[in-house]
C-alpha cells in the first residue's frame, strides 16, 4: 500500500478572495507580520498499486478529477503507508 | 520573509464525506487502486517576522482561526521565501 500526499495549489497569476479573507482577519486579530495567504487543498490517498504505474495513475486523477488545470497547479509525493 | 506551509487534516477519527465521495468518483471512473481518501487543507503564509516568536505566532494563528483544533489536526513548515 502507498500513501500519496498531493497538494492543490491555486497558479500564481489567479487571485484568492479565500486567502485575502483569511489575511484580513489575521491582520484585523493583530497578526500584522502576515504579507500574504494561499490557500490549496491537501489530499492523502491510500493506493493499493496493481499493474498500472503509479506517476501514470496520480497524474490521470490529478488531471481529471482532483485538479482544475486551468486554474490550479499539483505536485505531489508517494510514501510507502504505514 | 519567510514562507509558511501549514497542512490543515481531519482527525483520524473524524468521518471525511468529501474525500469519500471523491474516492467513490474515482472508483467510478475505473481507478480501482484508490483505497481510501482524506482531504484537508494547504495554507502557505509570507510572514515578515518582527520581535515575536516565529513558532508562537504560527501555533497561535492556527489554534485560533486557520484550524478547528476540535476536528482538526495541523502541522506546518517554515522556509526562507524566495
Amino acid at each position: 500500500m502507498k500513501k500519496v500526499k498531493v497538494y492543490v495549489t491555486l497558479r500564481e497569476s489567479i487571485l484568492d478572495p479565500q486567502g485575502s479573507a483569511v489575511q484580513g482577519s489575521l491582520h484585523n486579530m493583530g497578526y500584522e507580520e502576515v504579507a500574504d495567504v494561499r490557500i490549496g487543498k491537501y489530499l492523502e490517498l491510500q493506493i493499493e498499486p496493481k499493474e498500472r504505474d503509479m506517476d501514470t495513475l496520480i497524474k490521470e486523477m490529478c488531471e481529471k478529477l482532483l485538479t482544475n488545470t486551468v486554474i490550479e497547479d499539483y505536485r505531489y509525493e508517494v510514501e510507502e503507508a504505514n
